[in-house]
């Protein structure tokens, strides 16, 4: 669908698009909101995914867990109004930034999935790390948002 | 190494660090600047490389092609200074904040690695779309700072 990879020097200084897509058809892609800079998801698009979203400007997602093609918002309302899509220097990852106006894009109802931070320094015991809330207030309430939808999350 | 990760609601609402390390023992890891909040790049981590970077408080992470831990800016002599440390909902993903002073993240030479943009809307023909580069200028000229180094990049 996309350009054929045929040389490094090409795809790393030139201005074509010939995205890398893994084994299992898939980029990752980084979701930012565009006026915080704050990071509010990790996904992955494959190749349909990616065209999707160029041409409509809505993010669309590979959900791993569903194994479906998935526009973000489509159950929860929260959709992400595409403002850049950028690729980096191999292209085999994706930085898209968003506007989710007031809303949030995490499934737990927070408005980043990144609400935990890690203390950093050095580790006493690593099975019991314990992390600070950097958001303590869900956006919504995910019980009520999804209903019957099972939770994606896997162990 | 780390907490085993035994419920979903555990580790999705609760305090303890679990993270999820895939079939390859790796898990995605996105690094912005903390200070303009732009992406600089996209890599992975492995265990090993996640214990590092927390202790150290300097960004490690596992290179796919060279196939081994990597200091990095241990040739380049950027390194990348931690501020904070995030992880997703399911805690499969994180996202480090690091300071990089005036340097640079990329092996082309640019600040960030998601130095081209995708223009947006109807795709005429998928082959051939141009981007638009929004690093103008290198930082640094890689063939002088990595001498003999190979290309980490593959096809």
């Amino acid at each position: 669908m996309f350009k054929k990879r045929v040389n490094i020097n090409d795809f790393e200084e030139g201005k074509y698009l010939a995205p890398k897509f893994d084994k299992n058809g898939l980029i990752p892609v980084i979701t930012s909101d565009f006026k915080t800079g704050d990071i509010l998801m990790h996904g992955y698009m494959n190749k349909k995914a990616l065209k999707k979203t160029i041409e409509s400007k809505e993010a669309y997602y590979w959900s791993r867990s569903r194994k479906k093609i998935w526009h973000k918002g489509h159950v929860s309302g929260f959709k992400q109004k595409v403002k850049e899509i950028r690729i980096d220097d191999d292209q085999d990852a994706i930085w898209m930034s968003v506007d989710i106006g007031n809303g949030a894009s995490c499934h737990v109802g927070y408005r980043s999935c990144f609400y935990r931070s890690i203390p950093l320094g050095k580790i006493k015991n690593s099975k019991n790390i314990k992390m600070n809330f950097k958001e303590k207030k869900k956006i919504f309430n995910p019980e009520k948002t999804y209903k019957n939808e099972p939770n994606p999350t896997k162990l």
